[in-house]
């Protein structure tokens, strides 16, 4: 008997550095968290094969799931343009097509960042009224909410436009996939005011006020991480340098403080003594909390993780897919966008 | 007698948070740390006298200072561009008006940033050769020596050759101020690859390559933090956000993990054995051990340090200004921009 299953994902088994095994863990456990959800496993059928039978993949979860044969896999050091043409039967373009073909609602890849963004916009198309796909990050931080910060690199050199349909499109992915109720959005600058910032952001915020938002102005840098905005919007640029700065530098702040504990036996013994505050903390700015960065405005659901991702991460961004497909989020940003062209006329 | 001390310095002693008293404090350790400087202490003559009296400054350190009296302050709310109209009685434009005036060979301000900068650019005006001064951060990091990151503020829509020069000023400052033999010198990007980014990051690229200067590449945004740069050029908006989400990113990891250790009895006593493991952590990332940011490209040194500046952090600030003044900083970067248009010719 043929059962239909509400959501069907499209998943990336080859992608990432701990890959296929730690993907397939995270795709069992998603599928043991949605009893809803279909996974297509997409990737070298042989090497997907040995990797369940090694995780001891469960029957009835494996009734959820279907391995689809991919040939090749887009290596990091490929260019993401060429995978499309050379490397068609790649993990991360047979994937996507699976979305085009309307077998799944949405893919999700741990893989080449830049080969599955360019995959999901070239192979699923834009949705109307979207001029630019972008690319979201959830900036986990202190206080109970995340800060979503978009675009973090699809889109380098962005018109007025452009920001404005991100800090849309970020605002629907709050409210819909994160749980926030009325999103706070801003848009990144340089200055709370509004004269402050270069002439693009100051037309991005002088549309962003015209809307039905919860616009509620300029963020600096600093409102990235101290919970007031829910959503700030740049471009791909500035974005992209903030993502990647902060990454290391939690990083090596935290490798900082575990070289700082060991230099002598009392700061060693205290470490041992606060193992779990160490970990509270961990958990806190776990960014596999929220899975993976959604390519917003493609037609689809597309999520893009980690390279490092682990187990907990892989079913995170699955779920994250689940959420999004559930909640309707495209048809969501197709209207707010369409109510934006209403008002402009 | 007259005594001819080698480098005279203004400093504005009514900007910062806790001005006068700290101001005051970090320019007498200042006048005790280096011999040959003379302080200008342009302020509030009742104020700054009562301050010196509380803090017992000893009469032969007073001998190397003078008390310029400034009418006004710059209120952290005035805008920067009218502060030159409106208050040029201020702290700062009668200290910065010191260096014009050949009095002073540099400023040094706690106070309003942006009327630092604005006062500076247009009393000492820009050297040949400069099209535009920009603020130079040293970022700390885990490595042994920092990176100068720049602009970070002074310019937020950048041509190509305007990145190039910061480029080749923050090599100088890096050279002659932090000590650091052939600076490896980046233009920040949002790959390594020459073939990433956007179409003015790629010809500040090209031209810097031609330069005699030793441009090691593009650089991301986790390379502010790895050690693998002396130096990283950018335009002003994502300097500005790099910065000021770096600085907001350490400080509520710090706080989180302060707020982590109370959580449980075991982890408060591990904190108490580990307090000298968190002390030189924060040693490590402390920005005050540079003092403050130059402004570089500017007729004459300024240094405009963080409103928080603790004594510490203002001497620095002071000493950061000998030193660039002792190793003639300005000839330098007017020799290695004049090297740049010969070579375009």
């Amino acid at each position: 008997m043929d059962v239909l299953y509400n959501y069907r994902i499209a998943l990336d088994v080859m992608g990432g550095d701990h890959a296929p095994g730690i993907i397939l863990e995270g795709a069992l456990d998603a599928l043991a968290a949605r009893a809803d959800l279909f996974l297509y496993l997409v990737g070298d059928e042989v090497r997907i094969l040995a990797a369940l039978k090694q995780l001891h993949a469960a029957e009835p979860l494996m009734k959820r799931a279907q391995i689809v044969h991919a040939a090749s896999v887009v290596a990091m050091e490929d260019k993401a343009t060429v995978t499309l043409k050379e490397k068609k039967d790649s993990s991360i373009c047979v994937a996507v097509k699976l979305v085009l073909d309307g077998l799944a609602g949405g893919f999700v890849s741990m893989g080449h960042t830049g080969a599955s963004m360019v995959a999901s916009m070239k192979i699923m198309g834009t949705l109307p009224g979207v001029d630019r796909p972008c690319l979201a990050s959830v900036m986990p931080n202190m206080t109970s909410s995340p800060t979503v910060l978009l675009d973090v690199g699809a889109n380098l050199e962005c018109k007025p436009e452009h920001i404005a349909q991100f800090a849309v499109m970020g605002s629907v992915y709050a409210e819909e996939v994160l749980g926030v109720k009325k999103p706070r959005v801003g848009v990144l600058s340089v200055g709370e005011e509004d004269s402050k910032g270069s002439a693009i952001i100051k037309e991005a915020t002088n549309s962003l006020r015209c809307l039905d938002l919860n616009f509620i102005g300029n963020a600096e840098g600093c409102d990235i991480w101290n919970g007031k905005f829910d959503v700030i919007a740049c471009d791909g640029f500035v974005g992209n340098a903030i993502l990647k700065s902060s990454e290391t530098l939690a990083e090596s702040l935290l490798h900082g403080l575990k070289s700082a504990f060991m230099e002598s036996w009392h700061s060693r013994l205290g470490a041992l003594l606060s193992v779990h505050a160490f970990r509270r903390l961990k958990k806190k700015l776990d960014y596999s909390e929220y899975g993976g960065a959604p390519l917003l405005g493609v037609k689809g659901i597309a999520i893009i993780g980690h390279g490092r991702s682990n187990a907990y991460a892989v079913k995170n961004a699955i779920c994250a897919a689940v959420t999004a497909s559930e909640h309707g989020i495209n048809q969501r940003i197709q209207q707010s966008l369409a109510s934006i062209l209403l008002k402009r006329r």
